[in-house]
């Protein structure tokens, strides 16, 4: 029977998802054994899944309960295939950017504040508001202090699950919606990454949702924020690298960008930091991709993986393939 | 040729949109003489419309470029027949309950709160800094600072054209909807105001949008809020009569539902108002039926109703009929 090892950290009431026929090995980073296991579904903690691995033996297969897997591969080494939980993620990313974008676009960043000081100020009061926390002083900027997303040009840069996730949550506010991948491709249309600077001059709202590689470091560096309109909303629901920090305070503190982040370069973000006070900017943990629903969903496309493996069936979420 | 008088304090872009055929009088606040017209755009501001009205004779009809006309028959007398903008605040309202909503279920109040100490918390220490800020020390309360609106249990009293346009935009979150209004009725399934009690302990998150009316008035008081689950979002984007004030600040400060308002009784809301500083709450100082494109979405309504009006058609959003 196929041994499946699985962290004592998780709700056990999740293992009624995986398939049967298995027999279920728990895994606790206390555990001073080893055994043998076929299957390891790793604790979601890094430093928990580290302290379990030098006390399992032949294991063949990771199902990763997330999507970010950078660290698996230099722990189990290059013979082990690994699936990540790709998927788990999106509906908790798009809902974050979707709300990011609204309190932005509403102001509640601003109306917050001025609540904090118990004062009825709309209209002219919170522009004065406005100026006094922005430093942004000019007369009718911005000329209403609320905005409204239905209408607005959005450029969605990585064109993933998670980017069209975004878009279906955009629907609604028939919002003209353009796309950047990597390549280009049709139905429907989306843009090779090379014509990013063209679009950018475009776009009301700028949404990064593309991975991190070496390619989309700094894709969002001075010349592009230069080349963005005045009070474009920048949201960066993809990672920190993807955008050059300095570059970004700079933009911010001229009062030209507004930007909404859950990822930050370097992260966690040090105390201290220039970005922390920026105006016109909303910084969140990395929370994005949280959700009270993750673990059950993460395990039922584990589940899914599982169950194909056992079939002999392909994998659908290999990130390595084990050699 | 049929007169129109219009306010000097609108954009005169927005004049393209009447219908040919009639004569444009300006009205200014400071005119000294007596001009007859026979139909009146008011300015949106009362203060200034009821300046202008002793100066304008022979008025048959008044299109209001605002929905809330409440102002206008005791000014102007019942011989008047009076449209609203009907509808012209209703993207602008749905879209700010939709930020609201998802703003408070990704606790954007407390991240914005984390950021001003430009301290990285995130998990466990946003917990702590949770229990800071609302005095809540229930150990697993709220388990997750980052709720979905997905899947979510929403309740929407009022089922006007507000309402239906936030059930619009909620489409894509596959939320669990059930409505309410003044009377049943069906396709989509409506209940009666007489069910609201029966059908609170349901809801996750409570939308009002109801118009305010003898009838509306308290309709959330301290049975209502008790009714509801510990955690429950109450969204109030109606009038701040619907709920009784002091109930509601006795919920919040107990810890057992959340809240987001873009209206309050009294409003404004004086400065030292225990609301203010209400834990779990966002204000907003009735800014959620505004939006960079309302005049011309009123002017649009205003210049269809003086098409009807000349072609002696039925007039759509008749608010008073002139005898």
């Amino acid at each position: 029977m196929l041994r499946v090892g699985y962290p004592d950290t998780i709700d056990e009431e999740l293992l009624s998802e995986l398939p049967d026929g298995i027999e279920l090995i728990r895994l606790s980073e206390r555990m001073d054994y080893t055994v043998e296991i076929d299957v390891w579904i790793p604790d979601p903690y890094l430093t928990v899944a580290v302290k379990v691995w030098p006390h399992i033996r032949g294991v063949k297969l990771v199902l990763a309960m997330m999507a970010g897997t950078e660290w698996i591969p230099p722990v189990v080494g290059p013979h082990v295939t690994i699936c990540n939980a790709h998927g788990a993620h999106n509906i908790s990313t798009a809902e974050w950017t979707l709300g990011a974008i609204l309190a932005m676009l509403k102001y509640f960043p601003l109306y917050l504040d001025i609540q904090r000081t118990e004062l009825w100020k709309r209209r002219f009061e919170a522009s004065v508001h406005y100026a006094d926390i922005t430093g942004d002083r000019r007369p009718i900027y911005p000329p209403v202090l609320l905005e409204e997303l239905t209408g607005k040009r959005v450029l969605i840069v990585g064109y993933g699950s998670i980017g069209k996730d975004i878009e279906r949550m955009m629907g609604p506010f028939d919002v003209d919606v353009k796309r950047v991948a990597r390549s280009a491709r049709t139905a429907p249309e989306v843009h090779a990454a090379s014509e990013l600077n063209a679009l950018l001059p475009w776009a009301e709202v700028v949404v990064l949702i593309m991975p991190s590689t070496a390619e989309s470091r700094w894709l969002i560096d001075r010349p592009q924020l230069r080349l963005m309109k005045q009070g474009t909303l920048l949201v960066n629901a993809a990672r920190g690298p993807v955008v050059n920090t300095d570059a970004l305070v700079e933009a911010l503190k001229s009062g030209r960008i507004r930007a909404a982040v859950d990822v930050t370069d370097p992260e966690p973000l040090p105390a201290g930091h220039p970005l922390w006070s920026c105006p016109n900017l909303l910084i969140t943990p990395h929370i994005g991709g949280s959700s009270p629903k993750f673990s059950q969903r993460a395990m039922r496309t584990a589940a899914g993986e599982l169950a194909r493996y056992m079939a002999g069936e392909p994998l659908k979420n290999v990130v390595q393939i084990g050699v």
